[in-house]
């Protein structure tokens, strides 16, 4: 996390500004949802979607007064996709914690990502730009459609490349591209500059989901913060798994092992065995850097601040984290 | 559903048209997404809130153009909280067949129900109006607390009626008092007739839900579309229980019944039997006659349209009907 911090440094004391409001704006008299609002907040999540949004806005007119409530609405719509998904992935452990769906139940937890969403509507409606509003409603919608895929993908083993783009480019790429091309827009960017930072949001977000993947076969779970194989568990078909299932000599005992529900333990480490062995993992750290490269080849036409340093590092690090 | 149909006949033909809209709008190449959005439309809602929407502009400047976006996003929340309440409340049945979680368990139910918000957010984003945008805003969050709170309360024997106020007025009462309120705002109704509307839907939601409640308990099911008891089954606390609680000779056992999880087909019927001799029925009616006489005092100062007595005739309808 500390490598992290340092990449956002550039918006610190703004992103610190986004964690208070975001508690304020989530305070609720309601004993139950302040509480799993409390919860969600506390469980450490990165803010990396605010910081995005920040870290964009400060290439042209930084104002943080309009940065402000875009960043959190993208916020709070990803706290409730995260909530929302835990559920319907079954989920039981994120960021070294228990789920909220995990310690509250599947009720509570869906009633609490509901008023997420409501909340990040009223935020929407404060913001009260219809180009923004427009932008969000068109990628809520990419993510449910996301999160259908999800759940008809899983223990599906003749999934393919295109397949897995499909849906990790709604369950985190869209987000994390509209992150940056909202921080440019409100910054009043030109078109080709909001482009630009849009590909790159978009670019890193589906890097990290494939790094998620990878690390979810490779990882320590103790710095993971939760333990590996949770999807392969979950049937969730993940990049290196698809070029195991492709490229493995083992290809017929890793699909058996894969579309079989109720793993023990034994089946789960032999896939994580066999998926190393495959080659699968390289072939996925090769997609990584794919668009790494993509994601920060036009940053170059935007002005020298450091903050363009910050997101070619963001870039990297994403790219080379281990947790 | 024959006499309902008729005192919605001032806005029959544009009721149709809201159905047309409705089925255009959800369609989606998702295979998946286009089956539950289909079975959602195609189970019989009865569409009363577009109904009251129109229904409530036709005393104004009636603009079907400027209603029918309005009167979409109010049904496609009414959808998606329903989706997401039979996940919560885990039913199984509703008008008269499997509810979408028990037809496509829990995760189909999530995803779609948020998809459903995300179209919905799309709605009131096309109809770029900040003052409804607010007013849909502020009903969803209450509507999330109160989601949170049926939770909270299901097998909560000490319930007041207080406490169940506050519950069906955010699962209820507040959108169909939403649906007259934009329909009288934008036709350009005034201050005080925007309030004498809005206080109609929100006496008739009021008045509905406890109607719904008694019929839990003593409706045909045949009729009713689904088993009666399943509020005592899902510890759903109502107001014939609440007073039989307090009224009843026989409480003690009433209290051990209604806080018993997993009660066996004659326990359910034994406490159905028990609320229905504590007069609890009875007392329970007299609060729909109050929200129903409530709803419709303030109508005569509205101008004597057909509307204003199908309105009335609506309210009578809510407190009688057997379905």
């Amino acid at each position: 996390m500390h490598q992290q911090k340092k990449v956002f440094k550039e918006v610190t004391i703004d992103l610190g500004k986004v964690e208070k409001e975001l508690e304020k704006f989530l305070r609720v008299d309601d004993p139950i949802l302040a509480q799993t609002c409390i919860y969600l907040l506390k469980a450490g999540g990165k803010r990396m979607r605010p910081g995005f949004t920040l870290l964009s806005g400060k290439f042209f007119d930084y104002n943080f007064e309009k940065l402000l409530p875009v960043a959190m609405a993208l916020e709070i719509i990803h706290m409730a996709t995260l909530v929302h998904d835990d559920v319907v992935d079954a989920s039981l452990t994120r960021r070294g914690r228990p789920t909220l769906s995990a310690a509250w139940g599947n009720s509570v937890s869906v009633a609490t990502g509901d008023f997420l969403f409501a909340k990040a509507l009223e935020m929407i409606v404060k913001i009260d730009n219809i180009e923004v509003s427009k932008e969000l409603a068109k990628v809520c919608i990419q993510m449910g459609r996301g999160e259908i895929q999800q759940i008809k993908s899983s223990y599906d083993v003749d999934q393919d490349f295109k397949q897995y783009l499909y849906r990790i480019k709604r369950k985190t790429a869209l987000l994390i591209g509209l992150c940056c091309k909202l921080g440019a827009m409100v910054s009043r960017a030109d078109k080709r500059q909001i482009w630009i930072l849009s590909t790159y949001g978009h670019c890193l977000g589906i890097a990290f989901q494939i790094v998620d993947d990878i690390l979810d076969i490779t990882a320590d779970s103790k710095i993971l913060g939760k333990p590996i194989g949770g999807d392969i568990r979950q049937g969730i078909m993940t990049l290196p798994m698809i070029y195991a299932l492709k490229y493995s000599p083992d290809q017929s005992r890793i699909r058996e092992l894969l579309h079989k529900k109720n793993k023990t333990e034994g089946e789960v480490e032999e896939a994580i065995y066999l998926i190393k062995k495959s080659g699968g993992i390289e072939k996925s750290r090769k997609i990584v850097d794919l668009y790494i490269e993509k994601g920060i080849k036009n940053l170059k036409e935007l002005p020298d601040i450091p903050s363009r340093k910050a997101l070619i590092e963001l870039a990297r690090f994403v790219a080379e984290r281990s947790y």
